[in-house]
């Protein structure tokens, strides 16, 4: 039995998150190190040495190097663990679930991350927050949440008939944009919402 | 001699020149058909069925599907022909090119487009902008130039000692600030100006 490979997380923070229920979803155990981002934690010499952009989600393999950026770690996972395959079988495949993980991230998580960082009080003092352009960006979001009902119309999952890495960066997106911003599925956003459902009921969710 | 792939372009915007200069390193010809998205033509039930997000670039294959998302498409790119390569040969250096392609896109590409969408006469009537964080998002533009110069010290490319997708994307970030939003390399970041005048001597950067 292998020793598990550490993951440098933060039990908040959304980007360990899409780490923690990837590698739930293949079995794999991580061993968890918190980084108290908070205090300032992953700008140490030590960390920024794991990570030089100072972030977490880090992945430290038995050598002693370390892997960062989620999607990337997700990549080395799938390739030590191909099944449950979460990333696409065959290229084609592979290029429809980039496309779709990269909609979720960019339009989806870029738009409500700009949401909580301008209007959460956990980033008050952090750094100069932008209640307007916030707002604005709340806004955004919804327009977003409705095109993926639209999208969902018919479709199981985001990507593909089958759960893949694009459901776990939508997840993540909207969880953390319930919790720090008050983003909301609308009720009569009925595939969202049934979508949301069945990806939350996933025991890898609670990881 | 198959046919080229066609390519929905947009000869200014900065997605479909990843793809562009991506196909010319590989030296592949692709078909290109401009699409005016200033005046709307990326909002045609037409292309909308072509891709739900209304961006180019777009990829239609000979069967009439169609890929869509810059990195997508350039991973289907590579899988038709994969040298030189440009995404990583074995998994560790796929990870490692990603990671750094994820970076230059979402620090630094995010963070100049956001510069460029809130202060750029280019966009203005067109979305409501925000000046003043376009201007807080401008000082952040140059503080991760500064952090790309310390990283490009003692590395000939931004992933690898070769050229990748990561270069693309960090070239393309760079050239779209520096034309709509004055976004200037300082001299004093030499080696990011020796890797910029580097990347921008290739044939491939006139694509």
């Amino acid at each position: 039995m292998p020793r598990p490979m550490k993951l440098y997380n933060h039990a908040l923070a959304p980007n360990p998150r899409r780490v923690r229920i990837f590698a739930a979803e293949k079995g794999m155990e991580l061993s968890l190190e918190e980084v108290d981002i908070l205090a300032g934690q992953c700008r140490t010499p030590e960390f920024l040495a794991k990570n030089s952009s100072g972030a977490v989600p880090v992945l430290e393999l038995d050598d002693g190097s370390c892997l960062s950026e989620s999607v990337a770690i997700c990549r080395y996972l799938e390739g030590l663990h191909p099944e449950p395959n979460l990333l696409g079988r065959d290229l084609r495949e592979q290029v429809e679930i980039e496309r779709w993980n990269r909609r979720m991230e960019l339009e989806l998580f870029a738009a409500i991350g700009r949401t909580v960082q301008n209007t959460s009080s956990i980033f008050q003092g952090r750094f100069k927050q932008f209640p307007d352009y916030g707002k604005a960006q709340r806004v955004i979001v919804h327009q977003r949440l409705e095109r993926m009902d639209r999208e969902l119309d018919g479709h199981q999952f985001v990507a593909s008939e089958r759960f893949t890495i694009a459901d776990i960066t939508a997840l993540v997106a909207i969880d953390i944009g319930g919790r720090l911003a008050d983003i909301r599925i609308a009720p009569e956003l009925a595939h969202l919402t049934r979508w949301h459902q069945a990806v939350s009921n996933r025991p890898s969710a609670k990881a």
